[in-house]
């Protein structure tokens, strides 16, 4: 078994050292093997996601991803920005199926901005298609318009779509997540508006005949956006298209107030998968130190689990972090009144040794 | 001038009446029309935006809408579904300014989902572009892919696009209502993944250069999603898409907790308007005579300030509608304990007698 490791730019070094360290401390059969990827790899290599590192996470069972992404590349033309390695990623490998748990620990209830009531044991999952729809589909650029408001004008264009087979499959993926938590799935689409949103509507609710123990909503993504506000643990598994997952999966991580603690897992249908913390590199407090390791620590247990097929090891690591939560100790990101201020080294260090 | 009256559908019907109340009671030199729209139009008619309706919005100055739809139409074939009364609204009278103003009234603090402290005072503009975007972009369909992941499968696609002078608008409306604010505009796009709001992003920013008084952010919108939750006051006025609008104007509109309360206007570049509760047509509520009709009241003052040059009796409204709530009195939707329940009726008399 051989897992990749990407730390990637920002803070992604600091905090996949300690998921590193944790893993090490596993004793587990299977090697590591790190390469540039991101800015890093561009400054190196001068593209970020060059051939070697495509190579070694296309040859591992999983990877292990940090963050990237710094202001400093944001004038390079688009495929040379870092954000394009995580995109080249998604696609060569074919990870489809995005899984963004937003929980809420009970430690931490207080750096939600929501009432304590509404987010207490909050636990939802959101499933996001991540290798369709207008992040990908072709053709897309720029052109004089030759019909529409304004004919003869410059323009811009992408294309939304999606195959019938590409939300089948992620619609049992789904319907399958919930039957182990539930039993309870929304889909989110614009059929109210849009054609693909429609087709996705209808598949869902063909696909859902086979599972008839889990109960099936649709909702449209804006009404989406206003229930993960007003009432977020009426959810339970949430699945919905790649863009409209990027924008509702990053706004339910920010309703628990802590999105330092919140890993995510991308797999394709072989169970390769690339396991990454839900938040982005943080170029501003890069190398001091302080950023939570624990979102790509609780990533590596993901990967145990669903990669590598070491769920007591997972369990583990899980624990563990409870365990240094219980303890008190807290980053500066999750820190508050009456807890321990900690190092991103010294709470690696912590989760080593509650393991 | 002209007021086109559509109620609509659910409890549009009950909380128009109440704002006609209110505008009747102003006593101003102007004619209002009625005409049926969107589901209540389909069973009259067959049609949710039937010729004479589109011809009455066409010939007014300003168009006091209600809200349409209701689950019973969700079997009708889309072009006859009663959102698209609405979407043909806009389209025809090319209303491509929406303006959605998120505001918390502090009485009503309590109502928000947040925290009070991240809440009180909340007074944001979130600026729509609405009539172009991938809800209008042809070409849109379904066919057999014949590239992409699964070429020979069934697919639906949609087109988003932008053309420059439909951006180049909805910015010089976002810079010049900035000015009238707090000087800061926060551009939405998503432009390290879109071509069309790659191009966005560039338009907005040479438009900036007229405005070096504003002040210019640009966000991805999974960012804005997360920033609405953490820290919505950091904002001033957001300008976006007609997609990522839709959605992030829902989500701030319900994190002030009080969304019966927040009006709607939709402009076009003559001037004329469609104006709108930011709430929809509550099916499971109509006819009881329990919805909060406010939203609609403060509508109808947007559209006496926007449309028909009328800013003292707009402020009028405004202050009437401060005045019932300072009184105590509530709809169902906005109640809480020490307050005094009262129907649509009762509150739009309330506000009458406030005026
Ligand atoms: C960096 C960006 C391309 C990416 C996305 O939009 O998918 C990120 O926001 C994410 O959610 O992983
Ligand atoms: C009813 C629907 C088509 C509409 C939209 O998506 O624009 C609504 O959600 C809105 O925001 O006014």
């Amino acid at each position: 078994m051989k897992i990749a490791v990407l730390p990637g730019d920002g803070i992604g070094t600091e905090i996949v050292a300690e998921a590193v360290k944790v893993l090490d401390a596993l004793n587990l059969p299977f090697k590591m093997e790190s390469a540039l990827v991101g800015g890093a790899a561009y400054d190196a290599h001068g593209h970020p996601l060059p051939p070697a590192t495509l190579k070694l996470a296309k040859d591992s069972d999983a990877i292990l991803f940090g963050a990237v992404g710094d202001w400093k590349y944001d004038k390079l033309d688009r495929p040379l920005r870092p954000e394009q390695a995580i995109l080249g990623l998604r696609k060569e490998l074919g990870l489809f199926a995005n899984f963004r748990p937003a929980i809420c620990y009970e430690q931490l209830v207080g750096a939600s901005s929501l009432k304590p009531e509404l987010i207490a044991g909050l636990d939802i999952l959101i499933i996001r298609e991540l290798t369709g729809d207008i992040y990908f589909g072709q053709p897309r650029g720029r052109r004089i318009a030759t019909d529409g408001h304004f004919p003869g004008a410059e323009e811009a264009f992408d294309t939304m779509r999606y195959a019938r087979p590409e939300i089948e499959r992620i619609a049992h993926v789904a319907f399958q997540a919930a039957r182990k938590r539930n039993k309870k799935v929304t889909s989110v689409d614009k059929a109210n508006v849009l054609e693909t949103f429609q087709f996705w509507k209808d598949v869902v609710t063909e696909v859902h005949t086979e599972y008839p123990d889990v109960e099936l909503q649709h909702m449209y993504v804006d009404n989406a956006a206003m229930q993960l506000v007003k009432a977020p643990k009426a959810f339970d598994v949430v699945v919905t298209g790649n863009m409209f997952g990027d924008i509702l999966s990053d706004e339910a991580s920010m309703l628990t107030g802590s999105i330092g603690m919140l890993p995510s897992a991308s797999l394709n249908s072989k169970g390769q998968g690339l396991y990454e913390p839900s938040h982005g590199s943080a170029p501003d407090i890069a190398g001091k130190g302080i950023a939570n390791p624990l979102a790509t620590i609780l990533s590596a247990a993901m990967m145990l689990r669903f990669s590598l097929n070491q769920e007591a090891s997972a369990q583990r690591i899980e624990a563990a972090v409870q365990k240094v939560l219980a303890q008190g100790l807290r980053t500066v990101d999750i820190y508050s009144e009456g807890t321990t201020k900690v190092s991103t080294r010294e709470m690696g260090d912590a989760v080593v040794a509650a393991l």
